[in-house]
């Protein structure tokens, strides 16, 4: 690694060159300044000594300090510290920002880079570095670095951070910032103004907010089917024929579970949808904002759809391995036997055949398209699509994904729908009570494509709004196709 | 959030302080104008707004247009409008730029950003930019924006739309436009000049343009062997047996469908590399160009392996799921019943179970390098690898995989090859038809990669050229090993 | 932007138009130089003579090279050449850059990319930029467009090539070398110092160096394993019964050694986080570097698990075809037939129906999990997570995985691991032995997250070092909790 070498060279150009701060420091040997030799800030200091920057730290004892700071960079009082560079790393935390006060100015003028991170989310009324402005207004505070671990900010970009966001009102400033982190090898994205900077500070607090709701959905819907089967299978076997087939909870339940809550799933992702478009039907116009659960509900319908596809893949996992199962072997071998003791002769139902080859065959299909829905909604993959491409996949295929997986699940039932020994204690089967939300909104699709519904949405979608039509028609005809 | 809030200070901020023109506004509350208030320029204009920028809409009856604009944004006439702001959105219909021309002396130097697309491909001439730019040649016109949906320039990037293109002529005016594209939260990239305008005008109306052949290909593929292997397998059946056996279409023959199209797919993908080595070899020199069919095969190589691995994955799931269908457990059963009822004693056949296990386990390998070529193919994969790696593992590694798919598929036939009752009607078995190709590119393959043939390819991949090598021989020597 | 002034000089060569010095040239006619017509040389003219450059070619001879170059470049002497244009490409090998030497004053102040590579690692003591840079110390020296095939620069970015890397020491000349490879279609980034060019250059020799060492031991321990199989299965049945079940290599051994290594490396691929956390709490600090051989396995990690995925596939795809194979279907025919023959009654076992199921449930949850983890390592996926996110899954998720393989193993085991019968020729069964590191990896996995050592190591992760705590507490306390 060259980072060694370089970091020798630079604090010799430090010290040897006395001149250095008239004439404006080659970039090669940029000096910047980092508050705060804890861990985050020795870490950072590490890795800017490593893409070549000067370093210099600033603490209260700078004495103490000089032992705990990377080979290479210089320690001074927070004062002198300040004056060295321009830019200047605060990485302390909020509770102490008060002894910057005191340096104001020292401070003018300069730009700070607010690094800091809270322990939990609304910790403090306004955000850290909207704080630290307040308390320098004579700065130029940036927001930024922050989503990085200090682990990252030691070795550079890992796998899962490459990125790094920044936030603050100066565009000059932001822009310096985003040189930094480029050159410490880390992309830098500009979020915007420095009110977006409590968003930023809640980032790394954040683990997966978009999958909560559909967790949860998921979780519910998984523990009421469990629920529910393991009084109709498991219990209802036991009570009436005092049979004990608790084994098949671990293989059977789980396999009915799966599907159901996967076609379950699968459908709330395409529900959303089809009410948004009744509701701009209704109301005739698509510049009214959507109530906020609905909006809430769309926002995660990519979510809802892969879990549903974790849940098929299980599925197939758990349906693929039916012949491997002692139970399925056994009662294969118990067939058998029994034709030939009693002497039966077999006869081949045609009918038997065609249902069951289809159920397979839809099942295959569908679970094939779930697939590739899936593949496109990786983030590289759909980046390249363009916006009609996505929504044909995203929309065409995955209705079609809906209907064959309804269909799969129709010819499941196939004509128990109508026996009474289905209904054990009154109670439907599982897989009729999943077939209720899909088939509902396979029910309302096939009414939003019918010609006249659909001519009246697309007009909807392209900015017509009904009662608007005198006004302006010029400008309010479709530009986008 | 904050845009709300923001977009009505900023339009105070516009009306109260009339000195603003004098000074450079500050970026936070930077002015844009957009011209037109239809469906495209009232979502932008909200987005834009969002972000933090003043939103003039240019309007011809701004009366009547105020009541159709977002909160917060100010509408003006047409040629007021356009003082008020340097850079200017035209969100206005091709048929319609005409009003701009009289507006010629206000938009002298301004920056326009044509958004427009058009119904359908090659509708006019020119592209729509570059006869904005012809009609007001005083202003430098900026293609850009067109290829989001009006969804996302409402709300902003979404999972689809992160990418914004841009051309023009100005390398100042497109950056210009990159960084209110990067504010917007999109990333921008710069396409060229604007006669790639065309080229991004065609963008949205595109849907899969390199995947239409590949998918014509395999539709026409597995049209003809369903067609075939439906005369061979089931109406044969009828005919000389008598026998209905229509529902094996569903399963089995689909089953015989897939692998066959899979593996001919996948030949079609390495053909085109082949070929082009012995054109190369024949003419002696690599820079000549492909014929125009050669050119266009190559270029979709990557969707005709993708659509050979989307059947792969169907004669997996077929083949998996055979166990459990009901015509299989049938014809089990029925044979160990018949096995007792004949009293025969039932005699195991090694060279059987070397072959049939040796036919599963090609096909699992080679299933399994389909994978990882797929896995490959992902665009954040592919990116990663050095063209070295890359090519190592399409080339090497994808003629590896055809090869295993081959063998896999001779080892399916074994020894019926020579059998006169596999050839019903004189026709071959599909597994047979399907092998020529592939046989055929391993067969070149194997050519290209003895030692004398494979050293005069690499030179010629490396510049030399037959008959060339008295001219400038120092030059002409390698430099990429 | 340096295109402006350059563009001055570039129009020489638009001869028809005489007044465009006058006005500034418009881009599309800024002339590059580029030294060497060999293969790189003129397919990188070509592809600068497509983005809209003018391109002069050095040459020693420049009346015989006029014949190779592409159409529309000119080609003049080196000195000639040299003085034409600013930015001069040098598409020669590195033996004949003595030639630059004479022409020293023509090249003062011009900005050089040096584009060579060389034909193996450690060819020569300097790196090719850094000694054509020492030859011609008055220019500018950058590095790069190495890593691009000739394919690539030639043709523009190909699924694989889309990223360019350019190294030096002036950010000026960076930034101009950036702004020709984004208006050729490539993605610049700025990677550093010219002292990084000796990296540049060994990356398009490189094949997967991350992923030797974990190759060596997947096909180490699968070499080893199939060895042992082979003697305890094949070998043993051979001469302790004299029976020739070698057709069993091809599946029953294959599909033991697959979960074997699978589960072994899957657990290597923890086992050294569990070192470096004991490491840590036994040294006090985290500041201390690894030994260079565990740093060298952290690096590694996740291509051991992706390896180690790869096995789990073949251990699912060999295990589902186990009721096609024609053995396993001979064997339940058999077991039927002497069922009936000898009048036996079958009796169900409960027990081995739990087992059975358990262990099948374990395994495809513990796959499920282990596919979870191989999507977010994708490049695409794992960016868009933040740090926690992104922890959770690969440590928390990961553990879990490894705890469901192992217990999975484990039931396979069952009362096996007591029976003397089990022990053929006093050696353990191959599952057993791949238990050990993963039990021990869990155990101390389990060690390190009781309340007293986490809470430990919680502290030393944040920067807390043992008997360093009475210095500078207070910039010592955590920042990111």
């Amino acid at each position: 690694m060259t980072g060694q070498e370089r970091s020798e060279e630079k604090s010799e150009c430090v010290s040897l060159s006395p001149m250095r701060e008239a004439v404006p420091a080659p970039p090669e040997c940029e000096r910047v300044c980092v508050f705060g030799t804890g861990d985050l800030g020795r870490s950072l200091g590490l890795r800017l000594l490593q893409a070549g920057y000067g370093v210099v730290f600033g603490s209260r004892r700078p004495h103490r300090s000089s032992s705990l700071i990377p080979h290479g960079a210089q320690v001074l009082g927070h004062a002198a510290a300040a004056q060295s560079a321009h830019l200047i790393f605060i990485a302390v935390q909020r509770e102490h920002y008060d002894f910057l006060v005191p340096l104001a100015n020292q401070l003018k003028g300069k730009l700070l880079v607010d690094l800091s991170n809270n322990l939990r989310k609304n910790q403090y009324p306004e955000a850290n570095a909207e704080y630290l402005q307040s308390l320098v207004p004579g700065a130029e505070v940036v927001k930024g670095f922050n989503t990085l671990s200090a682990w990252s900010l030691q070795n550079g970009p890992s796998d899962a951070n490459r990125q790094v966001y920044i936030c603050g009102e100066s565009v000059e400033a932001k822009q310096a910032v985003m040189a930094v982190a480029t050159k410490l090898g880390f992309s830098a994205l500009d979020r915007g103004f420095l009110s977006v900077a409590r968003e930023l500070e809640d980032f790394p607090l954040q683990l997966f907010p978009q999958w909560r709701l559909p967790l949860h959905i998921a979780t519910g819907l998984s523990a009421a089917f469990v629920f529910y089967l393991l009084i109709r299978d498991i219990i209802y076997a036991y009570v009436t024929q005092g049979k004990d087939i608790s084994f098949r909870i671990i293989v059977s339940l789980a396999n009915k579970v799966c599907p159901i809550v996967s076609l379950i799933m699968l459908s709330l992702c395409y529900l959303p949808g089809v009410l948004a478009s009744f509701l701009q039907l209704y109301r005739g116009t698509k510049y009214r904002r959507f109530p906020d659960w609905l909006d809430r509900w769309m926002l995660c319908r990519k979510q809802l759809g892969l879990l549903a596809l974790g849940f098929a893949f299980l599925h197939v996992l758990y349906t693929l391995i039916i012949p491997i199962r002692y139970y399925v072997r056994f009662k294969a071998t118990e067939r058998t036997v029994s034709v030939i003791r009693e002497n039966r002769t077999t006869e081949f139902d045609t009918t038997a055949a065609w249902r069951g080859d289809s159920y397979l065959s839809l099942g295959i299909l569908g679970f094939s398209l779930y697939v590739l829905l899936g593949i496109t909604s990786l983030p590289s993959v759909s980046n390249v699509l363009s916006w009609r491409e996505f929504s044909f996949i995203q929309s065409k295929l995955g209705h079609l994904t809906l209907l064959l997986c309804t269909a799969h699940t129709y010819l499941y039932g196939w004509n128990k729908f109508l026996s009474s020994s289905t209904y054990k204690w009154y109670t439907p089967p599982g897989y009729m009570l999943c077939l209720v939300i899909p088939s509902v909104v396979l029910l309302l699709k096939l009414l939003l494509i019918t010609p006249c519904v659909d001519r009246t949405i697309t007009r909807i979608r392209q900015g017509w709004e009904r009662g608007a039509d005198q006004r302006n028609p010029k400008d309010s005809q479709p530009l986008i196709p």
